[in-house]
């Protein structure tokens, strides 16, 4: 409980004045405000700053940024299907993207906001010109129709890229779904984010059409040390993420031993989903439902075996003759212990498309996991839609997976090897 | 030019390395690239950093938050429907809201997030349990609707509170538009903000619902100083804006001399529209056009008559026998030279709804204003929808007008003045 300063113990207690205030004009209405007392006060470090200014190099000739790089505030992700069926075209959106990629990282224009010529159009959309860097990573991803037969690239296609099987919790919608290339532009300010797609977009003009896209936000990292972030269901989610370079190397990277396309060594593979939830249903459940649900508890997201938040899941202890962790809640189905070591690096964001036809908060998780086998993804997802019982509250409404090719070097593009 | 770090120079020269590389797969590709030179990058001081800690006081007892206070990074705006039609209901909901918001501000949850009754609904959804106040504030208004014959208030309504009229730039959605109430939520965090408006929506549960909402973004502030925002046109947007304290007295509030409602006093009123922007439309037009539309530069934001931003504007200066500030353009539609001393405090955010369905970007930006005569609002607005070229881009598809309240002292809620 560092870090609570005089002026928000103040406000604390200014806080059970105006609860006292108002009880005047109805009655169940001070309970809500007065169970608000400092043990619901999570620790928050004063001062806690964001850096705007944070570069991540693109030309690295290893991984991509955006997968092991520490997570950003926000997110644009964006799939797109290729209009041409030239593989010479392909080669050239490739190699501008992955110039203007370079480029926006950098934090600069891909092109002149303000042309000399009273003629010509800006370059550059402009509505990032002075904001910075931000952290701004943008990951590309090649779907499986890159590898159809429009541009003869069938015998470079990666070796587990395929489209997911139907899982039992798909709702999915088609406009929602799928995509020839995809790029998700994480960085610490949405106007970067979404200028970096916007932007790209527009590089690929007469090339590519959108298809679909969300735009997230989350908050990763607060203060001194990694705070897990919150779903919008209040949960934290990811405290048992992969985060070691050791996991990440074993889990995330295919590294040219593992008989896949040696085009493809340094990459990975990234699943994308929708997960639509219906939040309002979920506000109104119990807190002994929900912590079955996510098998943590809310407050402290602590395993319902331990106390705290990183204390390891003990899916053995038996509290009053039935398992402290029920078998069918989320960190249950989902641990490696329960799946044969299975792990995927998740990053997922939340977001929010306002209100629904029906009035109820449209809400819910772009989920974005990176793994060197997608299988990963479909046993989990078997697993979890099959018994889960979060199912009552989520629909999975979007979906695409996509090979993810490695960084190039200085002189290079992202995927030119598979042109070689 | 100030602050361009080493870090950031060499990457300026590692992207004429990569897109020197690029012009092996295709032709007309160095051209966009090679043009981001030295001279297209603006001043951005290295190590910005925003401070997500701040606290706005709740209960000044004389102007709300969220009007006056520099402007946040984020919004989340949503208007909703009274449900009821007793009176002592709504003032229970605006004491419910006034309670709620001095909780959030100072980055308290509004109930329990870890009920210790098993069986107890959580009193806050959680998902800004965490994450401090970054700057929040929530301003309500109160729309036309409140004084009809519901409420038996109509006595105590706002002397020029009323819907607005037709204006020359509409194209209103029915379910974008109006409103009983309104909040808007602004922090340097889009998870509080969201946070806000989900959980007061949750209080008003049986009294209102939700009618339509809009979710912002924008950068208003850079390091050392102030930084004018851009919209999603790429043009700074708000060099002209009301910001000393004097313009404020004058164009934002009621002060009790203006013969306007006692209650009001310390209060204003509020206009907000939805502008869809068709920035692929936009994005083609070149830099003359877009230029002329607004009356400045693009990079700078000068006024086409001077160099540097903050240059007053001279629209009787002439240049190749021709205004150099267009009369048709928006800094002279808009001027307050032009418009008998009319000004507003514009308080707007960039939006996105992702892809349309003809598959174009669906953007623009959330337009808020305070004023203490909405008329100059219709004004202003009937002249730019009336000539403006901007028009060609946009189409205002949402609207409201909300009378906004005082901020209580402490013992007190919003708007309770009316109820005397």
């Amino acid at each position: 409980m560092s870090g609570l300063s005089t002026s928000r113990r103040r406000l604390i207690q200014g806080a059970g004045v105006g609860a006292g205030a108002v009880v005047a004009v109805g009655a169940g209405f001070a309970g809500g405000r007065a169970s608000a007392d400092a043990a619901d006060i999570p620790a928050t470090d004063d001062g806690e700053l964001v850096d705007l200014n944070v570069e991540h190099a693109f030309y690295t000739g290893s991984h991509q940024a955006g997968i092991e790089t520490p997570q950003q505030r926000h997110t644009v992700f964006m799939t797109f299907d290729l209009t041409t069926t030239s593989k010479q075209d392909l080669q050239v959106l490739l190699a501008r993207w992955s110039a203007g990629i370079a480029q926006l990282q950098a934090g600069l224009p891909v092109g002149s906001v303000q042309p000399t010529n009273p003629s010509g159009v800006p370059g550059d959309t402009g509505e990032a010109y002075d904001l910075g860097p931000a952290s701004l990573t943008v990951t590309l991803g090649l779907g499986p129709g890159v590898f159809d037969d429009r541009f003869g690239l069938a015998d470079k296609k990666p070796k587990l890229l395929a489209d997911l099987p139907q899982l039992p919790s798909d709702r999915l919608r088609p406009e929602l779904t799928g995509g020839d290339l995809s790029l998700q532009a994480c960085a610490d300010d949405p106007q970067v984010a979404y200028h970096a797609i916007r932007d790209l977009a527009r590089l690929g003009r007469g090339t590519v059409n959108t298809r679909w896209t969300v735009m997230g936000f989350g908050r990763a990292s607060a203060g001194k040390g990694q705070t897990t972030p919150r779903n919008l269901m209040g949960f934290k989610d990811g405290t048992r993420n992969v985060k070691e370079p050791a996991q990440i190397d074993e889990h995330v990277w295919l590294d040219g031993t593992d008989g896949e396309q040696a085009w493809m060594s340094g990459g990975s593979y990234m699943v994308a989903r929708k997960i639509q939830m219906n939040i309002e249903i979920w506000d109104s459940s119990d807190i002994t439902n929900q912590e079955q649900v996510f098998g943590r508890t809310k407050g402290e997201g602590a395993p319902l075996s331990g106390k705290k938040e990183f204390d390891t899941p003990d899916f053995h202890k038996v509290v009053d003759g039935k398992p402290a962790i029920p078998p069918t809640s989320h960190v249950a189905l989902a641990a490696p212990e329960n799946n044969d070591g299975i792990r995927i690096l998740r990053r997922g964001y939340n977001y929010t498309d306002g209100i629904n036809d029906l009035g109820f908060l449209d809400a819910g998780l772009l989920f974005v996991a990176y793994m060197n086998d997608p299988d990963s993804f479909v046993k989990l997802q078997t697993k979890l839609g099959g018994s889960d019982k979060l199912n009552e509250y989520i629909a999975h409404i979007g979906s695409g997976i996509f090979a993810v090719p490695p960084a190039p070097k200085k002189g290079h593009y992202l995927g030119e090897a598979l042109f070689a």
